[in-house]
C-alpha cells in the first residue's frame, strides 16, 4: 500500500494541487510514450459509468454503436483540405510493417470524419437509407507538445458520433440536440454546470460549418471545453462525393454532423468538485458510492457482524466497498476521502453498542450518528442531496464569476481576475487574436442564453452596435 | 434498403457461404486499409453484449478494468526475446509525427504484455500489493498476410487480462480458472461447445510457460481457437526486473498470467449456428431477441393496435424490434431471418381476428399460432429452449465428429474427412511440423478430459507408450 502524500492546497498552487489529487487518488500512471497516460481502475471505472449512462441515452435516441479501424490511408487524409490542415502536424504516422516499408503512409486516427465519410458513401443510395446515426467509443491520437493528464494527452478516450442526413434542417437540429444532451448529462450526472453556445469562426472545428460547445468553469476560473457538436453541412460529402437520390429523383450531396465527449471530463470532474483532500465524485457516477469502514475489527465481534449486515443490505441498491483491513481508523478515513467516495460509514465498537453508526459526507465532511435500522434509507436520501448540492455549489461559483462588461479596460481587469467575461463583440479572427495576445483570453462561445442581455449592446472595440455577445475566458 | 442477395448453400462452398452470410447480415464492411473491417451495428451490438456479460463475470471475480496506451516504445519491445520474435514481422511501426522523424520507433500493440509489465513494475513493492488482477478492452494490430472477416484481421477487438502474483500456485490456478470461465461463457451464452486443453510447446503463446485453450468445431469440421489463457511464470518479470519483497523479506521475481477473448467469437458464432438462410444468434447474446412484423399495416386497425400492445408488453423483459414498414410479408420475414433474430412474431389481419399471432423460430423454422394473451410467457420459455437446443445440436455435432485413432493411416483418413482426431502422441515440434505438412492438421491441444481414454496408449509414431493424448485438426 502506497503511503498517502500531502496535497498542495488548491488556492496556493492550482496546477500542483491537480497533479497531487490525481496521484493520491490513484487515478493514473504516466505511460511510457510521451504525453500518454494509463487509466488505472479508479479513473477507468468513472469513465465506464459515463459510458454506461451515455449509451443508455444514445440508445433512447436510436443512435447505433459501430467500430471503425484506427488507421487512415493517406489518400483519405488529403481529401478535405481544411480538416487535414487542422490536424497535420499532430498526425502519428505509420511507415513500416516490421522492417518493410509501406507504399503509402498510414495515420492513426486523430478523429474519424474521413473514415465515416467513406463508410457512408458505401452505404447510402436513396433518401430512404437516411439518416444513419452512428457512434463509436475509441481512443484517438493527436501528438501534443505540452500535455496535462486527462486535459491534453497524445492519446485519449472518447465517443465520436457521426451522422448523415437527407435534409439540412434535420442535421442542424441533431447538432443542437446533441449539445443539449451533453449539457444535460454534465448537469445531471457529473454535477457540472456549463455555458452552452456556438463557437466563433476562429474557434470552430476544422472542416465544420458550425460548432456548438459546452464550456465549464474550473475552480481556478479557467474554462474547459467539455463537449462539442459540429454541423458539417456538405463539406465532407462534397469532398468524398457522398450523394443520394432525393425525393425528386435528383442526386444531392448529403448533410453530416459529428459530436464528441472525451476523458477530459475526468479532468473537469476533479477541477470542479475537488478540494484539499482530493477528488470528490458525484454519487451518480461514483464507482464506489459508500465505503464501509470496520474500525478495530478484532475488538468486538458485534462490529464485524454489523459490517457484514450493512454490506449485504446496502449492496442491494448501492455500489459499496468494505475496508476490513487492520489499518488505523484515521488512515482508513483518509484513504476513502482521497478517493472521493461520496459517503463513508464508520462502524466502531462504541457506536455499535449504542445501535448507531457514524456516517460522513465526503463533500462537506458533515458527520452524523445514524440509527442502524434506518441507515440505508438515510444514505439513499443523502446521496441524492449530495448530487444536487454539488451541482448547486458549482453553479453558484459559475454565476458569481461570470460578468458582463462594456469596455476593454474592465475586460482586461476581469480576465486578469480569472473571470468569465461576456461582451458585445462583432470583431473578426484578427481581433480575437489580438485579444488573446494582450490578455490570454480566447472566445469560448456565443452563449445560447446564459446571462445574455436582452437589449442590443455596443461592440467594445468597433463601438458599433452588436447583437452578438461573446464569452471570453482563459482556457485549458 | 439493400436488396437481399442469394446465400450459397454451406455444404456447397463453405468459404463463400461464410462471406455471403456476413454480407447479407449487414455485419461488416471492409475497411480502407488492407485486412481491416468495419463493425456495423449488427455485429458490434453482439460484441457489446459479450462485453456486458463478461464484465459482469469479471467483476464477480474482482477483476478490475484499466486502459493502457496503444503505442509501445522500441526498448520495451526488445526486452523479452521469445515474445518479440513471435510478433516482429507483423508489427505496425510508427516512425514520424507529421513529417518529423522520431528518434525511436513506436509500435502499435499486437498485445500488451510488455506495457503491463512496466505498469506492474511501478506499482508493486511488497507481497501485500499482490495480486493485481487487471483487464482491458481494446483493439490490437497484427499485420496479417491472408485475412478473413472476424477470424483473422490486421486489427481486431478483444479483452486482454493481465495479472501478477506473489505465488506461482496462485498464478497457475488463475490461468486455469480463466480458461474454465471462457469455456463456460461460450457454452452458456454463445451455445458453443469447446474442447478445453493445454497447447503443445510448438503451439503455445510466444513468451508463455504454458498456454491453455478452448477449441471449437466449425460446421465444416475445422477447429477455431476461441480463447486462450497463458501462465507466463517469471518470464516477463525476469526480463523487466519486476520484483517484490516476499514474506521472508527477500526480493523475488513475481508470477504473471494473461488471457484473452476476441471478435473471432463472431466468426465462431456464424460458423457454429449459421445455416443457408444466414446467421442464427443465440437468444442470450442476440441484440434483438424478438422481431414483431406488422403484416399489411393499412388493412386493419386492429393489427396496428395489437403490434403496439405486443411491443410495449414484450419490451418489459425482452429486446424487441418492430417492422411497421410497408414491405411485403415475405420480405419482412426474410429480413428478420437473415439477421438471425431468434424469434419473429407475425401479426396479420386474419390471425388477429382469431385472437392469435404466428410465432416462428429462427433456428428450426418451426411455426406456431399462439394466443395473444399468453404470447409473452410462451416466447420467454421458447427463448430458453432455443438457447439450450442450439447448444445441444452443436455438442452432438462436435461429439459425432471427434474420433480416437491408433495408427497414422486412420489419422490421415479422418483428418481428410475433416474430423477432430485424438491420438496418443509423444512427438516433438518437428514431428508436429511433419504431420502438418503431410495432412494440414495441427496439434490443437492436450484435452483436459474430453474423450480422453483412461488406459495408457501407444504413440502412433514412436510406438512407445504415451500418457499424452493430443487433439489434431485442420484449423482456422
Amino acid at each position: 500500500m502506497k503511503k498517502l502524500d500531502k496535497i498542495t492546497p488548491w488556492k496556493e498552487d492550482f496546477a500542483q494541487w491537480y497533479v497531487d489529487v490525481i496521484k493520491n487518488g490513484q487515478l493514473i500512471e504516466y505511460g511510457p510514450v510521451k504525453g500518454t497516460i494509463i487509466f488505472k481502475p479508479n479513473s477507468y471505472a468513472i469513465w465506464e459509468n459515463i459510458q454506461t449512462e451515455l449509451n443508455r441515452k444514445f440508445k433512447q435516441k436510436g443512435i447505433q454503436n459501430v467500430y471503425l479501424p484506427m488507421l487512415i490511408p493517406d489518400f483519405f487524409i488529403n481529401t478535405e483540405k481544411e480538416h487535414v490542415a487542422g490536424f497535420a502536424p499532430e498526425l502519428v504516422t505509420v511507415t513500416h510493417i516490421g522492417d518493410k516499408k509501406l507504399h503509402n503512409n498510414l495515420y492513426i486516427r486523430p478523429t474519424s470524419e474521413v473514415l465515416f465519410a467513406d463508410l457512408f458513401k458505401k452505404n447510402i443510395e436513396s433518401y430512404k437509407d437516411l439518416p444513419l446515426i452512428y457512434n463509436q467509443w475509441t481512443s484517438v491520437m493527436r501528438w501534443e507538445k505540452t500535455t496535462n493528464p486527462f486535459l491534453r494527452n497524445s492519446e485519449f478516450l472518447w465517443q465520436e458520433g457521426h451522422t448523415i442526413h437527407s435534409e439540412a434542417t434535420e442535421a442542424r437540429k441533431l447538432t443542437r440536440d446533441m449539445i443539449k444532451l451533453y449539457e444535460k448529462f454534465l448537469r445531471k450526472y457529473l454535477a457540472i454546470p456549463t455555458i452552452i453556445g456556438k463557437k466563433t469562426p476562429r474557434e470552430k472545428f476544422a472542416g465544420a460549418c458550425s460548432t456548438y460547445t459546452i464550456e465549464a468553469m474550473m475552480k481556478d476560473g479557467k474554462a474547459l471545453q467539455s463537449g462539442t457538436s459540429h454541423y458539417l453541412a456538405q463539406n465532407f460529402s462534397r469532398a468524398f462525393k457522398i450523394t443520394f437520390t432525393n425525393k425528386k429523383n435528383e442526386d444531392e450531396f448529403a448533410y453530416q454532423t459529428s459530436w464528441g465527449l472525451s476523458t477530459r471530463l475526468l479532468g473537469a470532474l476533479i477541477m470542479t468538485h475537488g478540494d484539499d483532500s482530493g477528488i470528490v465524485i458525484p454519487p451518480k457516477i461514483a464507482p464506489i458510492q459508500v465505503d464501509i469502514l470496520e474500525l478495530f475489527p478484532s475488538k468486538n465481534p458485534k462490529v464485524s457482524k454489523t459490517v457484514d449486515h450493512l454490506e449485504k443490505w446496502l449492496l442491494k441498491k448501492l455500489r459499496v466497498r468494505v475496508d476490513r483491513s487492520d489499518n488505523l481508523p484515521g488512515y482508513k478515513a483518509a484513504n476513502s476521502e482521497i478517493q472521493g467516495v461520496p459517503i463513508r460509514v464508520e462502524v466502531g465498537p462504541k457506536d455499535v453498542e449504542e445501535g448507531v453508526v457514524t456516517v460522513v459526507r465526503r463533500d462537506t465532511f458533515e458527520k452524523e450518528k445514524v440509527k442502524i435500522e434506518i441507515v440505508r434509507e438515510w444514505i439513499e436520501e443523502k446521496l441524492i442531496q449530495i448530487q444536487e448540492q454539488m451541482y448547486q455549489r458549482a453553479k453558484e461559483r459559475l454565476e458569481a464569476n461570470t460578468v458582463i462588461v462594456s469596455n476593454y479596460e474592465d475586460f482586461k481587469k476581469e480576465i486578469a481576475n480569472n473571470k468569465f467575461v461576456i461582451i458585445p463583440f462583432n470583431g473578426d479572427e484578427k481581433e480575437e487574436e489580438r485579444i488573446q495576445k494582450e490578455t490570454g483570453a480566447t472566445a469560448r462561445c456565443i452563449p445560447f442564453k446564459y446571462l445574455k442581455p436582452t437589449d442590443e449592446g455596443t461592440c467594445i472595440f468597433s463601438r458599433k452596435p452588436s447583437k452578438r455577445y461573446v464569452l471570453f475566458a482563459k482556457a485549458y
